[in-house]
């Protein structure tokens, strides 16, 4: 009896055997692998390894993270492991520093994905106020717990309005391309470039969706059509050099992309080629819609020359998922995990509080004003 | 010992055992394998299997695969297996019928490449000439060598013009992008859009080549980066959804490629993606070169829209190459081997005759004049 992919949480904080459990993504689709991570080692890793991925999920995977971390250095007897100390807990000031020491180790796992940092530093944030207030170390490790699950319970909400404003970009019968993955698996639920298809799929609206491999990690094939798929939605795996080609004939009457940080500008760093889909649906007159929460909106950094991009191991383009190795040994390889959309090829970004379009530089401002 | 792949003939007649030799490129680049092809079917299989690819290879196969088999029909001993019948001749009548079933058998292997019936054609028009002249079979079989023979010879030269004057629309240091194959490997030599990067590194130009890898088959990893790296070109692999990216950071200032059918307007046939690198180019500022033997100009086919595209299985985008099967059981999936590139997207169409720019309409019918 093997249960849909759909029924299982992306990230979830096990309140009573302790740690996270996630789906580890990079057994997809072959084996659903539920596994749990304890240690600062263990998040860091799944992070840096893609086993949770996408930004929001990213994000609340450091949240519940440096909540677990906190409760560990917190309680003194589990540190120290003397029965003596049971019960006790550390001193602020030891405390914050191993707090403040994790919560830097794991903001180190990817540098694209602004949710990272956004989510450790509000955890940061409220236990600095908590401390001010005068709060006992006991009890602002209730607050971060309290902070944990509302910054998921917040992914799902702002998945859902994204979900209802992408919608009304589209309508019944529609084509609908997307890159990467940026659906239920990247969030807690719904995903962001897959609410709308999601939302529409509750309604009848009976969209064909068009799926990217996404080379090199291939989360497309893997997990956007897995879960699409998997959810009843009529959905086509590509490769990404065939998007000109479903464009010319005529299939597809929106793009939705998700994304891992927009600039001050627009500019959208998002999963390599999604600057290639963006060229193509301009040339062919196909809309190209960011799904983007304002947590991802970063308006400190003003334009995606300024977003740091990283670079990976050049196995995972010439050997890792293959049988044998696919290109020569020796060959340069260059292999940046994103890319930078112009902010002149994105014909609005669709946030949970409304669609801004350009010029960007207002209506981003005024989208993330709105939710405060 | 293993030899450099450039020391190897793509396609090759063993006069002395019979068949013809080619390296199986479907082991590229674990394994360097030659085989033998006698039979029709071996001949066909090797075609359609891409043991054997690129428009020009395709069709210097054809030519001596066509050649082959005429021999085996000639030779009656070789059907009957009668030791009487050693050493004559069939009829013409007899030889005809089944020269022309073969021919058409192999014409099926692979629809878009317009080289397979280019060069069947034109073995089939010595073959009836022959005959009209008054040739026997025996004498035909010599004149089907020769201008099989010759069909390679020209194919190397035809390689070798194209170098010149593609090399003269770039300079000596510059960034050069191709996608999939049209090198040696696909060819005799040289390559067709390879040839200018090859005669640049004779004459030290020191380009920088940026290798698409070209999925589903990843032609571009395994045998362009393979070959350019053998030959010590500096070559960088990169996935096919990254070339917004070198584009963008100002790496590449011309795109080469190969092509399948040239429409008598321009619009160009090659492997499939190359629709999606001219839009980016374009986008980029970035000159679009296709490169053209007049062979591959198909006049009689009036625009892109009537080019047969071959869809092939979905296999090769959700298992072939991998440990595992990458894409979920029974997603739906989209495999057309080719697109066609919008004529407007193309800078030049570099042929062994010159380069033809647009209005291409005319300069392509003057292309193909000028080699008669």
């Amino acid at each position: 009896m093997s249960r849909n992919i759909m029924e299982y949480e992306t990230v979830e904080l096990d309140e009573q055997e302790g740690g996270i459990l996630i789906i580890d993504q990079t057994k997809l689709p072959g084996k659903t692998e539920i596994i749990r991570l304890r240690t600062a080692q263990e998040i860091w890793d799944a992070i840096y390894l893609l086993k949770v991925r996408g930004a929001p999920a990213i994000g609340v995977t450091a949240a519940f993270g440096i909540y677990v971390l906190a409760r560990e250095i917190a309680e003194t007897g589990k540190l120290s492991g003397d029965e003596k100390d049971a019960g006790k807990f550390a001193d602020w000031e030891v405390f914050y520093e191993k707090f403040t020491e994790q919560k830097n180790y794991l903001d180190s796992a990817r540098p694209t994905a602004v949710n990272l940092s956004w989510a450790l530093n509000r955890m940061d944030g409220v236990c600095r106020s908590a401390h001010e207030e005068g709060k006992t170390v006991e009890e602002i490790l209730e607050i971060l717990h309290e902070e944990a699950c509302r910054i998921k319970e917040e992914d799902i909400q702002v998945c859902r309005a994204i979900g209802e404003y992408g919608l009304s970009l589209v309508k019944p019968g529609d084509g609908i391309l997307t890159h990467c993955n940026a659906g239920q698996l990247a969030t807690c639920k719904y995903g962001t470039a897959t609410a709308p298809i999601y939302l529409g799929q509750e309604r009848g609206y009976g969209f064909r969706v068009f799926a990217d491999e996404t080379r090199p990690l291939l989360q497309g094939a893997r997990l956007t059509a897995y879960e699409l798929h998997s959810a009843g939605v009529d959905v086509t795996l590509i490769c990404d050099n065939m998007s000109a080609m479903v464009m010319k004939n005529g299939w597809v009457n929106a793009v939705f992309v998700g994304c891992d940080r927009v600039a001050a500008n627009g500019d959208a760093a998002n999963k390599i080629g999604t600057s290639v889909v963006a060229a193509v649906a301009k040339r062919y007159g196909v809309p190209f819609y960011v799904c983007a929460p304002t947590s991802t909106i970063d308006l400190a950094t003003p334009t995606g020359a300024e977003i740091k991009i990283e670079q990976r191991p050049s196995e995972e383009v010439t050997e890792m998922w293959y049988k044998e190795r696919m290109a020569p040994e020796g060959v340069k390889v260059f292999n940046p995990a994103f890319d930078v959309t112009d902010n002149e090829l994105i014909t609005a970004i669709v946030t949970e509080n409304g669609i801004a379009r350009a010029p960007f530089g207002e209506s981003l401002r005024e989208m993330c004003g709105r939710g405060r």
